[in-house]
């Protein structure tokens, strides 16, 4: 079981974001034979939407996941600014002809301390921004955070949290299943059978170091912490999943500071040997 | 609802562990009219238990707890030593007549990504612990922690994870239910529910601040933090919980620097108008 090849990889754009644009990004996949990219929308904009899929689609790479809509508390309600903004990321994911918009729900509204409104703004958000995902064809991937984001960058915590909302909000609405959130969830394994091929969406790579020195930017290469990869990935692939095992890692201290072919290098080494 | 009286509120001797020993933590409780105590035993041991349990009643307090026993995965293996150590716990709760004894139950052991394994090393240090525990009086507290300690300090981090355990194991063990640690938890509601007076074993106050800058003392006074405590205060008594309100803030770069006394103070304030 153990092994991916670089073929079967994508790189989440937020892997090299200190070092390389979107253009160098592509190039660096192409360079390193990898199958495939997730782009954040920051580095997206900088090149245009149109120029980017030209290059993408020129370098033969698969698109796993647009990143990332979502944001839906930011403003305390789910107003016309946050609609629009979820509806330009819709179109965005279709031009790339995207596997999923991948969604970062928000955290609790400013100054607030109501999680189950913040729940139901969450909700409603992503029924609105589904409505419209639909026609256009677009997935819409929930990617479930780990609770230490709970406050302030997603309160969407569980898997299991995720798929009640994608049951009821229908189809076309599933999760961006990422290591660094989930793996210590006791209830994971029944949660991605409920799951299945039709709500995972996406498999995000990297790792959890001991220790952790910082709550959002020190996430570790695969293979430098504890997270048993191939026994995530085969419960994904046992429920279904077929898509690319995306790359992201943010990482201030180490791997944004080196250079961007020495990443990618090593991505894909622990690729074949740690995942 | 909001507004705890001092009575209702214990210390737990961490909020001041770089200011006061245990002698003047039971000192500053009666001269704040705090109800309870809750010690850790590093302070414990070194005032010695029988001095510790006499000027405790003297005192007039109630010990909500004694923290902490667990750390079953330290070793690899749940060995003589581990067993011993928690024997000894129980034997110092008892001497203390503690309401509870806390487990911290341990993370991954050394070098290990073998969650399930870790999982069925707590499972098998609680049981023995409980046989232990029920010929002595004494009732055992799972403490789920908080996700981000699921490597390195606890494996068990939800609610309902602690929960399935007690199931299985019996009567006499229960859950310390810590707001930092579950207060984000889209099942809490439903798992206190499920817990209920027999469960419910302590009830733990802090804040969760944000940012937070450091996973493990960078932790909030009441009231500085982002956690709706009348509302989790209020699941937990309309669950049947008469115990006290418990205070533990780690706290390095603020609490732990302040005066001891303004530290009693503050947590008495916060608790009569935020908790």
């Amino acid at each position: 079981m153990n092994g991916v090849g670089p073929e079967r990889l994508s790189l989440n754009t937020a892997t090299v974001r200190a070092q390389w644009d979107l253009a160098q990004c592509i190039e660096g996949c192409a360079r390193h034979g990898i199958g495939g990219i997730s782009p954040w929308r920051d580095k997206l904009h900088e090149m245009g939407v149109e120029a980017a899929a030209k290059a993408i689609r020129a370098a033969g790479l698969r698109v796993s996941g647009l990143c990332r809509g979502g944001w839906f508390t930011s403003t305390g309600a789910v107003d016309k600014n946050v609609i629009e903004d979820n509806r330009r990321a819709v179109d965005e994911a279709a031009a790339l002809e995207a596997d999923c918009l991948v969604m970062v729900v928000g955290g609790l509204p400013e100054g607030s301390r109501d999680l189950p409104k913040a729940w139901a703004l969450v909700e409603e958000g992503l029924e609105k921004t589904l409505d419209y995902a639909r026609t256009q064809g677009v997935k819409i991937a929930i990617e479930p955070l780990h609770p230490m984001y709970a406050a302030d960058r997603a309160c969407v915590n569980t898997l299991g949290q995720a798929l009640d909302i994608c049951d009821r909000l229908g189809e076309g609405i599933g999760c961006a299943v990422d290591v660094y959130h989930v793996w210590w969830d006791p209830d994971l394994e029944a949660q991605l059978e409920r799951a299945g091929m039709a709500r995972i969406m996406a498999f995000h790579l990297c790792d959890w170091l001991v220790p952790t020195r910082d709550l959002l930017n020190d996430r570790g290469m695969m293979g430098d912490g504890v997270i048993d990869l191939p026994r995530l990935r085969a419960l994904v692939e046992k429920n279904g999943f077929e898509g690319l095992n995306e790359v992201e890692i943010f990482s201030t201290e180490n791997w944004w500071k080196r250079d961007g072919d020495d990443v990618l290098a090593t991505m894909v080494e622990r690729g074949r040997t740690v995942c």
